[in-house]
C-alpha cells in the first residue's frame, strides 16, 4: 500500500497537537492563532493530505457531496440514473450518497435532514411524490434542491424548487399514437400503484392521443398492479404483469398496452406469453424510459427514450451552482424531449381475433 | 405539513442559545454545566425533536448509518443488493449510503474514508476486488468491515475481516454440472473483464466441473468482453453479448454458455439471437446470480440462485454487532450454498448440426 498522509503527520510538521489541527478541520478554529491556522494549512499542502469532506466543507462552507433520492436503484432506471448522476457529479468535483425513498415523504424528509446534518447542502430528489412541501423547512435552512422527474409548481406551501424532467405528457402520447398508427384501436395502459405527477402526466399522454384519434377512453383499460405485490418500484414487473392480466382477461382484451415505464413493459411482456400469446403478433406492447437492457431483452422492447444522461447533467450542473453560489436566480424548469424507440415488440394489430382466446397457461415456453 | 420541532424550539424550552444546543448535539458539551446539558436533554425529550445522525452520534460514539460499497448499482443484481442491505439494516435502526466503487481500490478507500469522517463506523464492501490491503488503515483507526461476496485470506497485509458469501465455486460448478447432465461436452464461459475473487472462483468450479466429467478444459471456450466496452458491472450485457460472440464464432463453436452472472447471461442470449440462433435449441445458456428480472426474461433464464435476502442480512447483523461491541470475537466467515434453478434457456444439445451454420445476422427478430 502506497504511503499516505495521516492527521499526525499533519500535526508534526505543523509543530501542533492532533487535536489542533482537527479542531481547524472540524471548523473550530476559534482561539487559534493566525500563525498557527497557517502552519497547519502548509502542512496539508506539503503532504498532501487528502482533504476530507469536513476539512472541504471547513473551506467551502458544504461538504463536496451531492445526495440523490431515488424511488429503488433495484429498479434498472434509477440504478442507471445514479450511475449518470455520479459521473455527472465527479466531473464537478462532488461525490454522491444515495437513499432508498420508496417514494415515502417521511422517508424523504428524513433522509434530507440526514445528509443536511453531513453538511451536504444540495440534494436531488429523483422520486416525484405529488407534493413536496416536506422539503420547505430545510431549504429554509439552506438545503438547494433539484426536483427530478416532475416540474414544481409552487403552489399549495409547495417550495419554490429547480426541476428537471422529460416531457413525461408527451412521452404517453408518443406510446399510444405509435400503436394508434399501427392500427390498433383498442389499447389498454397498465399503470402504476403507486401515484406520482409524472405517472399522471404519463397517462394524460395517452388519454391526449385517444382523444386525437377520436378513440373514447374506457376507465377498464387502464389496469394498476396489485398493492399486496410489495412497493411497485421494487417490484415493478411483478406489478406490470399482474395489471397486463386484468387487461388481457377483459371480454373484449385489448390488442397493444402501454406501460407505464419498462419494468412494467417487462412483466407486460411476460403476461402476454403467460396466456401463450406472442409478441408483437398477438399482443404489442410500448414500455416508457429506454432502460438499458431494453434493447437486449427478446423481443427487444419498443419503447420511449428517457435522455437519462442529459437529464442528470442538467440536474447536477443546476444543483452545483446552486450550493456554490454561482446561481442566485429565479426557479428554472428543464424539461427535455423524449422520442420514440421502435424495436420489436410492437406491429399491426392483426392477431387480434386469435388473441381474443388467449388462454391462461401459466408455464413459459421456450423461444422458437 | 405537521409541526414538526426545530433546534431554536429546543433552544428556548431549555433557556439556552441555538448555539449552545448546536454544541451540545455536535458533541461539545465542554464548559456546559450538568444542568444546561440536562435542562437541553429534557427539552429535546418533551419536543420529540428528532435525534439526527450527529445527535445519536453523540450518544452511541457513532452515526446509525451504514456505508455500502458496490460496482454500480446500474448492474440490477447491486441494486437488488442494496435495497436487500438497506432493509435489513433499518431493521437494527440504520441507515445505508451507498456509493459506486467501480472495484477501484482508490475509490473504495475514498469512499471509506469519507464516510468516516462522517462519523459511520460500520462499512460493507460488496465489490470484492482481490485485495483488501486499502482498508487497513481506516480498521486500524476503527472502522469495522464486512466483505460481501469473497472470502478474506488475511494474508499479504490484509486486514482480519470479516466476510459473507456465497460458494462462488459452487455455484460455478453448478451452472457446468448441469450442462454436461443435458449432455453438453463443449461449454463455452464468459467471464469478466475485471478479475475479481469472486469471478475467479465461479471459473474454477467451471473448471472443476469439467475436471470430474473427463472433459478437457480449452483456454479458447473462456472469454471476457471488451474493455472498450467501458467498465463490465455498469456494461455487463454488453460485455455479455461480446464475449458470446467470440465464442460462437469459434470453428468449434460451444453448444452451451456459461456467463459468470445474469446481466452477462442477458447479454449472451442477445449475441446468440443475433446470429440467428435459437435458445435453448441451438445454445444453452446459464447464468449465475438469479436477478429478480431472471424469470421474467424470455426465455426464462436458467441460473444460479444467489440468496441475496439472506447473505444481506448476515452481513448487516455482523456488521452491527461489531459496530455496537456487542461482538468483538474473532474474524467470521459466513458461506451459503447456491442452488440451480432451472427454467428455459437450457435443454439437451441437439441443434449442435444446426448451430455451427449460425450467421452472423444483427437484426433481432420478434418472437414467434
Amino acid at each position: 500500500m502506497a504511503y499516505r498522509p495521516r492527521i499526525r503527520d499533519v500535526a508534526t510538521l505543523a509543530g501542533t497537537s492532533v487535536s489542533t489541527v482537527s479542531n481547524l478541520l472540524n471548523g473550530r478554529p476559534d482561539r487559534m492563532r493566525p500563525e498557527t491556522v497557517q502552519r497547519i494549512e502548509e502542512a496539508i499542502e506539503r503532504l498532501g493530505y487528502r482533504p476530507s469532506w469536513a476539512a472541504r466543507q471547513l473551506k467551502t462552507g458544504f461538504a463536496p457531496v451531492i445526495g440523490l433520492l431515488v424511488p429503488s436503484v433495484s429498479n434498472p432506471f434509477h440504478g442507471a440514473m445514479a450511475r449518470a448522476v455520479e459521473v455527472a457529479a465527479q466531473a464537478r468535483g462532488f461525490q454522491v450518497v444515495l437513499g432508498n425513498s420508496l417514494r415515502d415523504p417521511a422517508r424523504e424528509r428524513q433522509y434530507a435532514e440526514d445528509f443536511f446534518d453531513f453538511g451536504i447542502r444540495g440534494v436531488i430528489a429523483g422520486s416525484s411524490p405529488f407534493d413536496l412541501g416536506h422539503f420547505s423547512e430545510l431549504m429554509g435552512r439552506g438545503l438547494s434542491m433539484v426536483a427530478f422527474d416532475l416540474v414544481t409548481t409552487g403552489e399549495g406551501g409547495e417550495p419554490a424548487m429547480d426541476s428537471v424532467s422529460m416531457d413525461n405528457r408527451r412521452a404517453g402520447y408518443l406510446a399510444t399514437r405509435h400503436l394508434i398508427d399501427l392500427g390498433h384501436r383498442r389499447i389498454g395502459y397498465v399503470s402504476g400503484a403507486t401515484p406520482t405527477m409524472s405517472r399522471r402526466d404519463r397517462l394524460e399522454g395517452y388519454g391526449q392521443a385517444l382523444a386525437e384519434a377520436g378513440i373514447p377512453l374506457e376507465p377498464e383499460l387502464i389496469a394498476a398492479g396489485d398493492a399486496a405485490l410489495g412497493y411497485d418500484d421494487t417490484h415493478a414487473a411483478e406489478h406490470g404483469r399482474a395489471a397486463a392480466h386484468n387487461l388481457l382477461g377483459l371480454a373484449a382484451p385489448p390488442t397493444g398496452l402501454i406501460a407505464l415505464n419498462d419494468m412494467h413493459a417487462v412483466g407486460a411482456c411476460a403476461a402476454v406469453r403467460d396466456r401463450g400469446g406472442a409478441i408483437p403478433e398477438d399482443v404489442s406492447v410500448v414500455g416508457i424510459d429506454d432502460i438499458p437492457l431494453a434493447g437486449l431483452l427478446y423481443p427487444a422492447l419498443t419503447t420511449v427514450h428517457q435522455p437519462i444522461e442529459k437529464l442528470s447533467e442538467a440536474a447536477v450542473d443546476l444543483l452545483c451552482k446552486r450550493i456554490g453560489g454561482t446561481d442566485s436566480g429565479p426557479v428554472r424548469h428543464i424539461v427535455f424531449d423524449p422520442h420514440l424507440v421502435v424495436r420489436a415488440t410492437t406491429a399491426a394489430p392483426e392477431g387480434r381475433g386469435r388473441q381474443r382466446s388467449l388462454g391462461r397457461a401459466t408455464t413459459e415456453r421456450s423461444a422458437g
